[in-house]
């Protein structure tokens, strides 16, 4: 889930909702298969709940101190998405996200280990449990969402706004797009990326090693979850501002190879993160949306070369080329499908609309044997 | 679950930690089935990590008002028992512990609806899935359980403490035992129970009619989850010091039967209901160990009773008898079992320390036709 699409405030909307759609879209009977565009709907509701459960709470807009996002706002979008795929009524549609409530929630501590991907696996299929349980007519709390020992347990500042009606209503996805990451790693490490590897241009048209740096000062928010100086485990490395500057100054970019054991490891890299300064800007908040990132270096002999990145690239105010999408999609989903599935997925979502049956996106999402 | 033992700082220990080592026992290969030794310490384990955790934080003596106990402590106390079982060393306990929190958590509001059962149901399953997922490899946080973003996610004073060594070692439940229920409710309506089967004696001694009550004045701690003037649903009532105290009043006990739609909505309990004020004294707190409960009547002729209940029978404090628990055993158990299995399931228990395979248990356990 580390190459997760990432939302604001912070979420990884689509992982929770996705897998739990395309499961129940496969298991439900053949008189009652969703089409394309039920999927989509059912795909949009599990998203616009996720953010507008988001905006209940400030402490949702800064990266949080206590509850994984994933595992609290993904379980309600994964119940929201299947309940609505199973056509169910508003008052049964209740008790999906009361119980779905009960089935929200882990401790942020976990997010930088192997347990990390648990939360969000256990965030749709929690919700499509829950989802089920209505169906058999177990109840919940109608009111959880309303009170602070219901959905608000999740918060410090949780504050439930009634919403408008159906016909001024307007979706969160239209006005808050998602950022794509290009590489496997918290997406804050994005904006230390592009601003490290700006700057390795820069020493290599000046001529100036890497190896001759003698300090680096990086000023990124206060987020002691992802400042982590000598990252011990690929998990620690996705998530430490210190690592993914050295590497991007070491290698010129980063990608998952980036995070193997043996690239972790490395000699010229270790040299590096000795070198490393954390500075934390007061104008520069554990924020998504506002945070920047400054790498400066002073070489050993004298010069110094600073460059900062406000927005990276793949981030929502300077998305991914389509072909940068597909190239990504590509890469990934062709270590466990054939080339054949892959290009059948492409081609079915960007019709997804005019899909009778949208069973034909499971029958590819089959794990097989590679046939090339 | 509204049946189970209830512990101080408030929550039901066994719930979550029998039916988790039952299954596992059940499962093991014959090679390395454990004997009865191995489960009375594995369960105690359990028990044990429930009360240690608990007493980290301040505000788990109180009964919570953000998650419920079972769901955050029994998750914990699953695991802990289960991998016990499991003969894990130190270092894999750990990272049970820290998977186990991020399966750890369920809110408050949902406690006196038909997902509460679901609580402890899923503390005892999930507490089982972290010991099964550390034991094929997974990671999560080693310090989890030392961290405020970790296990202190579901307390606002979480404040762990350092553990004595196992050579002075004392167990929590040598110094705190449980209570045992008499009736399926929340905790709290045994205190008002007793007050008010008192006072009815009284009311009878003095040939004074319930209906001729004008008012009931009943002093409780202040504790929302369970002030429920007009409780709508059987769950509702098992969490209403308001129709515990009316349905004692009118009957003189209080059984499982007086949750029943019919014993809700019987017309003498809407009128007493109708007359019951609560009031809340400033010493008496949501705390199972000091809480007390006093019932006041006057009746309509200008006479005046009270009663106060410090520590109802079934508290630590005043234990029910061995006949009483098996009583309940009995009553409960015959409802699923037959005759033969409830007995065999007493006399195993009486010495399960001798027993060598306590699959036995499990035997007894499948829910069979009734043979009498």
């Amino acid at each position: 889930m580390d190459f997760d699409d990432t939302w604001y405030p912070a979420t990884h909307p689509s992982g929770a909702v996705l897998p739990a759609v395309l499961a129940l879209a496969e298991v439900l009977p053949q008189q009652s298969k969703p089409s394309g565009m039920d999927l989509l709907l059912a795909f949009n509701v599990g998203i616009e709940v996720q953010g507008r459960l988001m905006r209940f709470s400030r402490e949702a807009s800064n990266i949080p101190k206590r509850f994984h996002p994933p595992a609290v706002v993904g379980t309600m979008g994964s119940a929201a998405a299947t309940s609505k795929l199973l056509h169910m009524g508003s008052a049964q549609y209740r008790e999906v996200l009361a119980i779905a409530a009960s089935y929200s929630g882990a401790p942020m501590a976990n997010a930088a280990t192997q347990t990390k991907p648990l939360h969000i696996g256990n965030a749709a299929r929690r919700g499509l449990e829950a989802s089920y349980l209505a169906l058999l007519g177990l109840e919940g709390n109608k009111n959880i969402l309303d009170m602070k020992s219901g959905f608000g347990a999740f918060y410090t500042d949780y504050t439930p706004d009634m919403l408008l009606g159906l016909d001024s209503y307007r979706w969160v996805l239209e006005d808050q797009d998602v950022a794509i990451k290009r590489f496997p790693a918290h997406l804050g490490m994005h904006w230390v990326a592009d601003a490290a590897t700006a700057l390795r241009m820069k020493l290599l048209e000046e001529n100036l090693p890497v190896v001759k740096i003698k300090k680096v000062v990086l000023k990124v928010p206060d987020a002691r979850y992802v400042k982590r100086p000598f990252p011990a485990s690929e998990h620690e490395a996705r998530h430490s501002f210190q690592f993914n500057t050295c590497t991007a100054l070491v290698d010129g970019s980063i990608s998952e190879e980036s995070f193997s054991d043996l690239n972790l490891h490395r000699q010229e890299i270790r040299d590096l993160l000795e070198k490393v300064l954390i500075e934390n800007p007061h104008d520069n908040h554990s924020n998504f949306d506002t945070m920047y990132c400054e790498v400066g270096v002073e070489m050993h002999t004298g010069e110094t070369i600073t460059e900062r990145c406000n927005t990276f690239y793949g981030h929502w105010r300077e998305p991914l080329s389509q072909y940068d999408l597909l190239k990504k999609f590509k890469a990934n989903a062709s270590t466990v499908l054939s080339m054949e599935a892959v290009q059948g997925i492409i081609d079915t979502v960007a019709n997804l609309e005019k899909v009778t049956d949208c069973a034909v996106l499971s029958s590819y999402l089959q794990v097989k044997e590679k046939t090339n």
